[in-house]
């Protein structure tokens, strides 16, 4: 008997029918003698009504009351799921955040998790009955409902299943799992069969919208084996787990991208020491998250100073930028909203040389201009104009070979 | 200063338009020096939605997973309306049913309110803060969600108003008041200015759909003076208080009709003690609630039975009592669902005479059969052929002069 958590998005739950086919997929995993925690997303589309709704009442709605009102749509679907599977002849009960409990700390709208206590849902587990959890959600020490950001219900699964030491953590979402590019992109673009945490990690920062990556960064640090898989078919899903020999054979693993950034540049900074600090001291307070940040060796002790922000914070990061911009002399602040991350992200990147330039070289080669260039030790990420994105990936995709061989598992 | 409670009904807070409206009618109230109070029921046509997805889900979806799902609208107008004052520049926190608390029993979707704990709420508005509360919803003592039925959002308001000690307690509805009768029927209904606790439990449960019966229990048994008024108009609505002696002189307040009631008749029962025992019993454990029962002087040992139930209950009612027949040796069962009640309604009948003859006459007059008849110390019901129910309003509330006269506090 094995403990399994399966967490289903908006899509799989998008209507009554299709919540009664997970209850199904649930009823089967329970029969074949296991215990089950089901965490679900709101219905697809619920969670941008709530939130349209929130933006009509107040302008910028943030804060514990808007937690409050886009927490409902998971509430709605566990209690669903409860009904259909107590239907179908299972035991089942449904559990908010503040039911399981999850606490959180008071960052609403994106809060973290701080501890779950698994007592009540073992106990449930425990009487043979199917524990159906809120995903998205949990609560602060002073009793407020909290939300973990877009895409928490992957991180609620994950911690749960880490919380609940289970065996397995499914993630069941509308795609078969994670692909070597986007496949409406690169037709060419191939499942994974395996992945690892940290590759995976950067595949889902950099854009690849099928783990959250605080849930990856659960999963790691708890080794979670995490299957993400569709909730449409039978085939085998892509398992995230600790890196293995074989993995390290694979260079690159997949190329993504990210089309919702934008970029502001601050020109010719004094540079001095504090500069930095000055200027995202705002924006961090703003809780704007800052990504790639560049600056280059001054000239005439000026500095050109270049960051990425979501696209949905780009007019308050401009705007803060601009009224540090005074205070710490710079003599410009320009944006651009119209740009792309292109990435490139391989475990394998560790043990071979060569990658970053033959990235430049393949982009080069199209005429494709890199505005902005970062690394680590396991993903090259290049800004370009976002014109370019679609044709950036499909040529890398070919150049690294990622639609034409198999990965080793496959062939043994 | 006062302590307000107000609460707005489905229609005045059915868009975020509306939810903005609310805001300013509570802002206006906070303005003028008040700590207020607000309970919100869900979005008109919210509730209906949720309990038409769980009928999707399940066949027969009660309990604790129902309570859940439908709980959830009154949510969203909460966080809306906070979102609202917070952009009007006022200070307003939320409160669901756990967060007052405000507990209850468990008897999911009717509960009834055990407790309430204003600390939370009064540690708010002391510290200028107007506190905004889900009406409908409650928690039991095992922390799950519940609800208080249809029309609980009045309950809830009161119930808060008796446990903060208010000095008022306002219900918004989409009707001014409470009138004499209905002016759909009757071009001259006209808005009382007060109307007793007593009256208005009378009238509630008569079918004046303006206060949950449950409501005015509570105002009468706390002594919270209610007034019913509209959300989109600034006219005085109807005071519900306590009696007094202007009240008195009124000897007839309203005229109130039900049409969602059946009749069912037992014929020729032997007259035995027991019998009436026998008879109701199998309707009361189907959760049937009986509503007027005649029984007239026996002949020859035998006896006549015959009371009302709802029109929704009749069919289950009908064959319960055809089964029980047999067994108490009665020699028929008739039953008839097209009957009305059509009620007057006053505390001046206590001191004043002649209120029924004078209603029979009046009724007689225009060739309206009596059915049945049930009076109370300040009601005299008729039960009629539906077909007449708008005549027998209507002629009842110009025979006392309901419409004519204006009532003492308006003359003065």
């Amino acid at each position: 008997m094995a403990l399994i958590v399966q967490k289903y998005g908006g899509t799989s739950v998008g209507n009554v029918e299709r919540i009664k086919n997970v209850a199904r997929r649930v009823v089967g995993t329970y029969k074949n003698g296991n215990q089950v925690v089901v965490v679900l997303s709101a219905m697809s589309g619920e969670t941008n009504r709530l939130v349209a709704l929130a933006h009509e009442a107040s302008e910028f709605p943030i804060g514990r009351e808007y937690d409050l009102v886009v927490s409902t749509g998971e509430q709605v679907t566990i209690g669903l799921l409860a009904l259909a599977l107590k239907e179908m002849g299972l035991k089942a009960k449904s559990f908010l955040g503040h039911q399981v409990p999850i606490v959180t700390d008071s960052q609403f709208g994106s809060a973290r998790i701080e501890s779950i206590d698994g007592k009540n849902i073992m106990k449930e587990l425990d009487a043979g009955v199917i524990a159906v959890v809120a995903g998205f959600q949990g609560v602060d020490s002073e009793d407020n409902i909290t939300t973990l950001g877009r895409g928490g219900s992957d991180t609620t699964a994950v911690a749960l299943a880490a919380a609940l030491k289970a065996d397995l953590c499914e993630i069941y979402t509308d795609v078969e799992g994670v692909y070597t590019t986007d496949p409406n992109i690169c037709q060419d673009a191939r499942k994974l069969k395996k992945i690892s945490y940290d590759e995976m990690l950067e595949m889902a920062s950099l854009g690849a919208k099928v783990l959250q990556t605080r849930s990856v960064e659960f999963a790691r640090k708890y080794n979670i084996p995490v299957m993400v898989r569709s909730s449409f078919s039978n085939a085998d899903g892509t398992l995230v787990c600790k890196e293995d020999k074989e993995m390290e054979k694979v260079v690159v693993s997949g190329i993504t991208y990210n089309k919702n950034e934008a970029k502001i540049s601050v020109l010719r900074v004094p540079d001095r020491p504090g500069i930095a600090a000055k200027l995202f001291r705002p924006l961090t307070e703003a809780g704007i998250n800052v990504d790639m940040i560049v600056q280059n060796i001054s000239h005439d002790a000026l500095t050109d100073l270049t960051f990425t922000v979501a696209n949905s914070d780009y007019k308050r990061a401009l705007k803060l930028v601009s009224e540090t911009a005074g205070e710490i002399e710079a003599q410009d602040v320009k944006g651009d909203p119209n740009i792309a991350k292109v990435s490139i992200v391989g475990a394998g990147m560790r043990s071979h040389a060569g990658i970053a330039s033959k990235t430049f070289e393949v982009l080069a080669g199209e005429g494709i201009n890199i505005q902005m260039i970062s690394t680590s030790e396991i993903k090259i990420s290049c800004v370009v104009d976002e014109k370019y994105t679609e044709l950036a990936v499909r040529v890398l995709h070919e150049a690294f070979g990622l639609g034409k061989e198999e990965i080793e598992e496959e062939k043994g």
